[in-house]
């Protein structure tokens, strides 16, 4: 059983891993804090970016001698494997650490094991503490481990009867400063933001996260089957890297971006979904925010290629107008796409809604069984 | 000052007004209850139906001889008018009431002055208690009594991309049983529940309030122009009584039902709003649920006649199918229809979302000046 300071370690260690978010693709957010021999704070550490050291590391290296006959709390599983780093359950033993809790298993073939092994040297190792807030932390790596692809949350801005432009092709502003503020908290999440040519012709968008200078930026993808995005469109600028997909058969792209040819769709309007997200996988992208628009939204619905839902709704009626979401391929109400609400907030005037899909998406390669923590018997 | 026995009473009345929803018009609900010089209940009541005792008189009698020298504790200020039934505030005085506590002044020009009435015979009077909680529970009959025409809540039911069937026509169901059965609450609570032809055709609705028989029924409404309502419609049976509006110029409707004959709309289609209105006013409907549909919710929002929006919004997705709000003459975003979120509510997997406009109706007539309570200078 986990102490009570076990368990507010982990909360903290939760609160550390989120401060990776948007920083660590294609490695998982991960926090750790040390509880020297009397269960106080020695160290704490968060992993901060692909290719340096994990949260254990920054912790034990924080704890110093303190670790010594103490406790390792950490967000998901010590890795096992000696990739770019050292296996964070051999530093952990050589620090001297008596016991590990843990919140989730590693899913992670090549990482998974960390638990094994550190109970076969001796260390009291515990499982489950805190998994749903950790595993909630992590959704979108745990769900692309899962599913072979990156995780994709669709994003969109509408009026509560779901229009997201007036009639003439208005929209500014339909949702309020604090939605959109919360919207490039979204883009700050991500490792990649996508949109189709429809939205680069009509809104020229610059995709990249405001803020403070060399703040981490996503990369800019842009769905231009036919290559024609204008020179000057403002996701060419420097502010962030920009990916421009067009079909196999489309002409050069302006410089300033990067291309990819991908296939066509097999049915429908242009690029194929699951053919960009193999893409961006094989790129380190582990989560990707749709923007839109509602061409393109409709498109990975009917892929079922999205796998979280946040809608912007503002308390505003139009009852003419673009809508908020276009053609998914549903013609009857048998098909429709059912979601399950998982948070509803208030954000000002405005009210966030956020939904998973009733039935998830399938993983595209079967689930990697979960590694036991016992040792095995030798 | 009130008391905390005074406050808890105010309370319990507004909880007693709110029995009478949906069977007062076109009086205010109102509840009542009699402290006794120390201070405890003494007799309790609410206003049960236009033509039957008031709130106070109901309380009077249950507190007979303990209501000397006690408090009366009163949602809306007592009348002072002898209409069907004699002036509250002399019941009140003769039955030895010796302190008045109410919650809002009756903006009704008849009826109001009763505050003057007591304080003027010496009663203490004090008002404003609870007047917000108070004010909610009598929203529609204070709103038109300001404005001159029933208070008219628009409900919709939609997806989350604002559909409200799917491409083929198929709606059933979109929301949840939870929401269908807070829809017949609402019906409850009207006076009126209005449809146009359009829902008349494509969904045949009953209209009636479900539950157990000789439950007060809403007076049924149907907009139909041309008088095409078919014979055997089910808003034609014997469940509630129902008002077919056909145009002037219409040929007779089927038996069954009353009809009366409205203007047409000065632009687009259909009957004059305001004219339908004041009919309905005439009748003694204070409060109109409009269950639409999408057309009709548009002509009542572009004629500035919906003072409250509930929406009933199921986590679906459609992304093709009829909209919740067809026109409501809104070109530009500059012109549209900002509304204010007053409450939002998870009824099983929907969200119930409840908003007034930001700019509230313009009366029709002036309001009327708030009596003072203090008694005049004699
Ligand atoms: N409310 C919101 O949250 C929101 C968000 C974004 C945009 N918008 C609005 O949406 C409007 C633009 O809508 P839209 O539907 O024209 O734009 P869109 O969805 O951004 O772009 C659609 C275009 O993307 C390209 N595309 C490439 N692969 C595709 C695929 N597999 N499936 C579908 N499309 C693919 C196609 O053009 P090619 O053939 O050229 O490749 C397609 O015509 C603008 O008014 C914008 O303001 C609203
Ligand atoms: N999601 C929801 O909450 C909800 C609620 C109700 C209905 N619906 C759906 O809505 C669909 C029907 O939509 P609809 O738009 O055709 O029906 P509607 O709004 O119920 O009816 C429109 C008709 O009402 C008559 N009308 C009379 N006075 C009018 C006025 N001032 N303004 C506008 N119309 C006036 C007109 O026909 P005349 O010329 O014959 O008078 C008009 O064509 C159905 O599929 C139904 O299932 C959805």
């Amino acid at each position: 059983m986990a102490t009570a300071a076990e368990a507010e370690a982990m909360r903290r260690a939760v609160a550390l891993a989120a401060r990776g978010l948007g920083h660590t693709s294609p490695n998982p957010v991960v926090g750790c804090v040390i509880l020297d021999a009397d269960g106080r704070t020695a160290g704490e550490g968060w992993h901060q970016g692909a290719g340096g050291p994990h949260a254990e590391i920054h912790a034990l290296r924080a704890a110093g001698e303190r670790a010594r006959g103490g406790t390792a709390v950490v967000t998901l599983e010590p890795c096992n494997h000696t990739g770019r780093t050292g296996p964070c359950a051999q530093a952990l033993l050589d620090a001297g650490i008596a016991r590990v809790v843990y919140a989730v298993a590693d899913p992670n073939d090549q990482a998974a094991g960390g638990a094994a092994t550190l109970a076969a040297a001796g260390a009291d190792v515990e499982s489950g503490l805190l998994a749903d807030q950790a595993a909630a932390g992590n959704e979108a790596w745990l769900a692309s481990t899962r599913l072979g692809r990156p995780f994709v949350l669709w994003k969109y801005a509408a009026t509560l009867d779901g229009r997201s432009a007036a009639a003439d092709g208005t929209s500014r502003w339909i949702t309020s400063a604090e939605s959109r503020a919360d919207v490039h908290r979204l883009r700050a999440e991500a490792d990649a933001v996508v949109v189709g040519s429809g939205t680069l012709r009509a809104d020229d968008p610059h995709l990249a996260v405001r803020g403070p200078g060399g703040a981490r930026q996503p990369l800019r993808v842009v769905l231009d089957s036919k290559g024609t995005i204008a020179p000057g469109a403002r996701v060419l600028d420097g502010a962030a890297p920009t990916l421009v997909a067009v079909a196999e058969d489309a002409p050069a792209v302006p410089p300033g971006a990067e291309a990819v040819r991908l296939p066509r769709a097999a049915a429908g309007p242009g690029l194929d979904i699951p053919a960009l997200l193999e893409e961006l996988y094989a790129r380190g992208v582990r989560s990707v925010l749709l923007e839109g628009g509602p061409t393109l939204a409709g498109a990975f619905l009917a892929a079922r290629a999205v796998d979280k839902v946040v809608g912007y709704l503002a308390p505003v009626l139009l009852g003419a107008g673009t809508h908020a979401l276009a053609d998914a391929g549903i013609t009857t109400i048998t098909q429709a796409l059912r979601l399950e609400l998982t948070d509803v907030t208030r954000l000002g005037p405005d009210l966030r809604v956020t939904a998973v899909p009733a039935v998830p998406a399938v993983p595209a390669v079967p689930a990697v069984p979960v590694v036991p923590v016992v040792p095995e018997e030798s």
